[in-house]
């Protein structure tokens, strides 16, 4: 049986999503597109999915009677209506980052999916399906005893001007603040931010690079270079020290050269081409669970609690060097 | 539109190709199997491919209305008939190594082929695929100046007593024969084997490890250690040098550890995980030529020359330290 | 002219300082010998040293008037009053750690030999006579732009019960405290600690490992773990993260091999391997400046400015979390 | 007691070695200099041995009664005469490469040390105190088991137009040569070379690179890639495999950056850099036999082995592709 999916939202990553689930992975088809700009949701089906119906609303798509799964992937100011018509219609939902654009639309979304009884929405956290955060999960899991400290960077070459403080929480470290709850399977406790001087690429309305260090239930502490100006690269580094020993996400494959008196090999500097592979894994894995009527992988919780966090950050941002609490409500029985 | 694909032989490689296009690949599904063991073709049709129809005969599967493309992955000895029975047919068919289990019937592939007028058939040489090779052939092509030399090991844990010293070139080398023409774009004109002693973990009907020593037709030497008793790992090696600079083939992604008073991270042991992602580039890329009605990738004319090839390195082999010319006869122009 | 020395403290240190003086380096000779414990000088003087004369007190070794420069290897809380002495005698003095036990201590010293008028004293910080910071030092000053964020690691691999949470600071950071400020070339001005759940293998009066977080004049941040039961083995670690780019202290050289299904080095277990070639290296330093009637290297202040330092490290540990301000005095001419 | 050396031939070589004993290393002096160009004497006995007595020969500095020890980096066609008569004299020499300029010279120095009865003489093949290839030789003797296959590679930026296809052998190759009958504990029998085109930054009378494959009497074979315009840095590799798995030399320290897209560290590009602190190594081991009156590390017997082999080398390039049998006479017992 090919599962059938309705796009909301055809822009780039709806359109690339399309491609990925037409062209590259297997069980799926596309059968319905919308998008507030109509042209941009016909030029995906004129490249792309040819016999899908393209429907005025993304409620219209959601009720047509031959879309099994829905993709959410319109402007994230409207994620959480999409989300909750496809939980009331009860069709399996992917939506990108975020869930919400509040932690409390968020919560809204868990609780009309914990009233619906069965999970039927995969948030778009593509990093727990990347090799190299697999591999290192397992190390922690298996190699090197319990966690206690977590070293991290995520650096990107430059940013734009309108690119401000808080934004290196929402848009930046929202990768980081999923990924280690799930690499730890724990959960956070406080968080707190520190700023070294800037750096002369940065702008006016950016501090940048920050240090933001998060403290775990269990004790674990974990600390976050965030540099969007660093210039040299895309570069996500993430180092665990366990009661036995130290994992350490791989370096992503290069070929190593010796030339002009350097042994070199080429550092990415588009996140795309860091985490291209992770999102034919993700939507894989979405395919394979909505065929059964559910979703796998990250959860509404998950997207809620990373909008917790996320808040707690930017106040720790303006409260700089103080920890400031993260509690979190308790964890529907749903989601463990 | 979906590519229907027959597959003969339901083997371990073929149940895997089986699995691979109806789970994980886009855009063809299995509709006929074929094997002399019908209760092997039985298995994978309830396993994997529900909807396949089983055929008495490879010949009768390739003559099915309803087949579009074919998978050979029968027995060694029988590709040849398949083969060309499909090239009769005129449906693209994807052959397993070898092409053909003497270089003369690979000759006769070619021959149909040609007459053919159009490529069908691509040979299952998988490295070519694999992400690594093509980021070394990138550099290769651009980064280190033309090639000078090739260091390269094909490296085994163990190999069972059966395997005698010629098996060193038919089973293992092939790879590396194939796979050099493709990454240097050149043609081998000699062949040349030395035997250091050998390992104490070898048997009594296998020189191991040996040295082969390949030149080309524009004057590049590569030597290639061929060790299937190695005892520590999976290891696949190669080092290209240029005018300008080196470039290295990357090792496999892994986790590197802290442990116990070692920097270290886990070596492969097993060929399959090393090579595994290259099987469904390489068919997905068979998928999307064979739906045009034609081949790409490894053809009849590499098939060929491996075959040519590994002829000349046994006869090096037998006549230890002297140079075995290698003598193509001229390449026709569908293979340019 | 060969640079006369005495040796006040016999012990493993001064023993092996007398040793390298005498059998690896060039234009010093030990001519005097001096400890509470006699036999153990005694035992120098048969083993190493048979020209040396044997001295009651430091004081008379000061005095003797063969002796041109002296090494104070003594008992961490006699280093004071040997110091001062020497600096009263206008002779060069070798001083290892710590200068003084008290912050007080070592400005006395400060204060004595600025008096002087002229660099006398050495303090026995052996890390920037290290090859690997030699080298990051002059990435940090001529490749990679400005130094923004520091990330460091000082790991062993176990301690005794006796090894308490301020010995963290005094016994195991105090290198990192004098390392950062000549590899930044910048002054400290605020010090915090953070805790992580303690590790299984630590004890009951310690708290490990730590995250000791320091602040420069520049606004430099720079985050160090110091985990002293980290079980795998002893290992440096520092990054430095600039405006352009990002350098990183080499690990120890080391024979990569690959063996059971594991690429591995060994990691070492013993700091004595780690910085064993940096004593040579500022000894002999030491030679040559003594020789012209001065001291080079890490200066008192920079012994006195360790122990301000410390000192408020230790407070922040007293003030989890807390920022904890380090106010330096001016500093002296002599020391710019 | 402090050796008494002389110093025969005070180039480059002569003088660096001179400022090494005199400013570098315990345990030994400069008290004679002598040069076929007595300005050259004069300089570094001014500049660096205020103290040492000029001599209008070899012969007269030899017959000094106050030298106790002879070091000859004279130009290499003098050698022999120097060496002889300091056996002769029965005084320690070390004598930098060539021992002498032809296999039957060597020899006449091996008879005449074995006449005296004991060692007297170290020849200059300094790799084997570089602290790379003796941990290399330790993880060979203890780690791996027993050596197989050595491959190897000794690359130059850049050599001028002088420099012919022998001298590859003689002046480059010469260190591999000695240091694999070391690293290996194991003699030749057996030398090929083989020739790949030549890079296009070689010159008219210089075949670059070449590949010299050696054979010991164990069965191991040893392929070297030589490659003197290289271009990209000076570089020295060597892999040896043996029966439990592989070592390889470590690369030389270097600080790892993160730079312009790039994760590099420099590459050397001088052989002096590569290899400067093993001259300190081994002339300290000089220093300390000849002050007892004998010799230590490279022996004569290992000179002229070297002077035979490189014979039997440069014949195999002129049978490019032939083995040349490498017939060593029986080993004097004072060299076992």
């Amino acid at each position: 049986m090919t599962l059938r999916i309705g796009v909301i939202g055809t822009g780039a990553i709806g359109r690339d999503h399309a491609r990925r689930i037409n062209h590259v992975l297997g069980g799926a088809k596309i059968v319905a597109l919308s998008d507030v700009n109509k042209a941009s949701a016909e030029a995906v089906k004129k490249d792309i999915a040819p016999d899908a119906v393209i429907y005025d609303t993304g409620e219209a798509l959601i009720a047509a009677s031959d879309v099994d799964a829905v993709l959410v992937t319109s402007w994230g100011a409207t994620h959480e209506q999409y989300v909750l018509a496809a939980i009331a219609a009860g069709k399996p939902c992917f939506c990108e980052k975020p869930l919400a654009t509040t932690a409390e639309g968020a919560r809204r979304i868990v609780d009309a999916e914990v009233e619906h009884g069965k999970r039927l929405v995969q948030v778009g956290f593509m990093r727990r399906y990347d090799s190299g955060y697999v591999a290192l999960k397992q190390a922690v899991d298996t190699r090197i005893g319990a966690p206690i400290i977590v070293h991290a960077a995520h650096r990107n070459p430059a940013v734009p001007e309108q690119y401000v403080t808080p934004m290196a929480i929402h848009d930046t470290l929202i990768h980081e603040i999923d990924v280690f709850r799930w690499l730890l399977d724990d959960d956070y406790i406080s968080a707190r931010v520190l700023f070294p001087r800037s750096a002369a690429r940065s702008h006016a309305k950016l501090k940048d690079p920050q240090i933001v260090i998060l403290e775990t239930a269990r004790g674990t502490i974990i600390n976050v270079e965030v540099f969007v100006n660093c210039h040299y690269g895309y570069d996500i580094q993430c180092e665990v020290v366990g009661e036995d020993g130290i994992a350490r996400l791989p370096e992503p494959m290069a070929i190593q050269m010796r030339l002009g008196a350097k042994l070199q090999n080429d550092i990415l500097t588009d996140w795309k081409d860091r985490f291209i592979a992770s999102y034919d894994v993700e939507l894989q894995d979405f395919i394979h669970a909505a065929a059964k009527g559910t979703a796998s992988g990250p959860t509404s919780w998950d997207g809620y609690v990373a909008a917790i966090t996320s808040d707690a950050c930017v106040t720790a941002q303006e409260k700089e060097g103080q920890a400031v609490a993260i509690n979190l409500p308790t964890r529907p029985a749903l989601y463990n």
